[in-house]
């Protein structure tokens, strides 16, 4: 077995990746692990450095001490022996181009990223290994029911860490285990990304739900069909069901439609009472993924013939194509059907 | 197929078996379809039938004038094609035992009723096959994401009606189809039920939690393992993994863990909160199921050899052999494990 790393990187400070850098310092700090932070904006940096936090994204919660951070990528990259990315997914192509050369040889990278690129569909584990030309078995990925907030706030979560290779997942899973977080090693790549994905656009179509001031009986079947058509996609792709079952798929789906922190829920449940998407993006501060990756999702379904009449109904409803009420009439359509056509 | 039924008797007018007779009542209206109900208590029979509501449980939804109300049991059973069993669980076998000599030949029994026997473990629809002698073919068994409040608001909700007979199960889910209700049909009676006993269980686990100040990281990743624990409970008494993914497993659980409607979750939250049982069952005008079928659940899982961990953390709560601090400690143990290990 590995040794715990000595030097991790975390490229991109929002609040995903700063809470992740916590999770990581507090785990290795009795194992003598530094983690680096990569900020795009030099006030981030600083602030991280000098007054250990980020208050932008965790408001007061005070980061280790054996957290730095640093505007200068390739001084973050060097020498460390897992690089965390945690870059919006629209943007990581690009990104990696500009690591490529500063990428330190034998580093597995961990993707704390959900979303497909729009335009060629791409997983973040795909677009990794296309444009770092990295080994399959060096790229992990974290996913599963954590809300940010709550795990910088110490509260305990568990996780899944996926890597198609088991020791370097379990290598991973072991150098994020502080008190208050619990990783699950699992070696579904696939199945692990496409819930972290989906549970996206599943959660706008909840928070639709909500704002039209729809029931729990309503948002619960939302979300049982929600995740009947993501693990429809999963297992076109080759994952495998036990993994939407699990933490990464229904975990993931459940907390982010349960949860107010959730931005993909509340911009969902801003159009629910009648917001256009244009007036939405505006009151929201950050990405609220679902948004940028469903069509993918769409494009992506339908090249593999799979049908997903949610997240459907959703990219209709954002295109300006389809009315919320008539999206809602559409969830609950008329024909009685026995339930394994369900959805 | 069958005609639509004339004549349908809805044994117990608590808040589910009320608002299930108005789904059936608005459902069949203009197909001659009359609703009688059987109240225990002379005054609900009266309010019924005088001013079509029944406050106790309902507020003041006003009920179809199809709908009639009686305390003379044999009254309501004679001549009816369905008979609808809405009695509390633990209670049913004594109420059978006195309906039976009065059974209308050839009916349809559909159970509405979600609990394990204490004592003897045996399903609703087992104890009615044994007491009534009644062929399994023409037992029913309604079951989903149903909290009744919501439904009796007319608020749009999907179901599962479940009969191995695939025909019985069409013709019921016909005879509850008004504009708000959406039955799906299911031939995996056993699953149906199993799913709507032990998300009581399960919510009791995540009322808990809740009632702990947990975030909603720590609540999905209870449900996700509730419903894994579940799961293999079912798949042991013959169910499938399918019905459990579907609208009587996740949904009806996910449905009753977000719900401040439910008894359950509710009951939950104040042990949380440091309530004794004794305490709790002062506070609660209804019966949270999960209290009365906790144990039974645990004792049919430990006969199939199948484990129900956080089922086992619940009932030790309830017994006072575990704290809730050590419960919740308990449910997000240390151990790094795979996640098919999970639970």
């Amino acid at each position: 077995m590995r040794t715990a790393p000595r030097k991790i990187a975390v490229m991109g400070a929002g609040s995903w990746g700063t809470t992740f850098a916590k999770v990581l310092a507090d785990s290795g700090a009795d194992r003598g692990t530094r983690v680096q932070l990569w900020a795009r904006r030099p006030e981030a940096a600083a602030e991280i450095n000098e007054r250990h936090t980020n208050a932008r994204y965790l408001g007061g919660t005070v980061l280790p001490g054996n957290i730095s951070a640093s505007t200068d990528f390739a001084a973050v990259l060097a020498g460390s022996e897992v690089v965390v990315l945690a870059v919006p997914a629209q943007t990581v192509r690009g990104q990696l181009r500009s690591f490529k050369a500063a990428m330190p040889a034998g580093a597995v990278v961990v993707s704390l990223m959900k979303g497909l690129e729009r335009g060629t569909d791409a997983r973040m584990s795909e677009i990794i290994r296309e444009e770092l030309d990295w080994p399959q078995e060096a790229i992990a990925v974290v996913s599963g029911p954590n809300l940010a907030l709550e795990i910088a706030r110490e509260e305990p979560t568990a996780s899944v860490v996926a890597c198609t290779d088991q020791e370097t997942a379990t290598w991973i899973a072991e150098a994020c285990t502080p008190e208050y977080f619990r990783p699950y090693t699992n070696t579904d790549l696939v199945g692990v990304e496409i819930g972290g994905i989906v549970k996206n656009v599943i959660a706008l179509a909840v928070g639709i739900c909500d704002g039209r001031g729809m029931g729990d009986n309503t948002k619960a079947s939302v979300i049982t069909r929600g995740l009947a058509e993501t693990t429809r996609l999963a297992v076109a792709l080759g994952g495998r069901l036990e993994t939407m079952a699990g933490l990464a798929g229904l975990g993931d789906l459940v907390a982010t439609c349960s949860s107010s922190l959730s931005r993909n829920n509340t911009a969902g449940r801003l159009l629910g009472q009648g917001l256009s998407l244009a007036e939405v993006n505006e009151r929201m501060t950050q990405t609220a993924e679902g948004i940028k990756s469903g069509q993918a999702v769409l494009d992506l379904a339908r090249g593999l013939g799979v049908e997903m009449p949610i997240t459907e109904a959703v990219v209709m409803v954002l295109e300006g194509t389809l009315s919320v009420d008539a999206m809602a009439a559409r969830l609950l359509g008329r024909q009685l059907k026995s339930e394994g056509e369900l959805a």
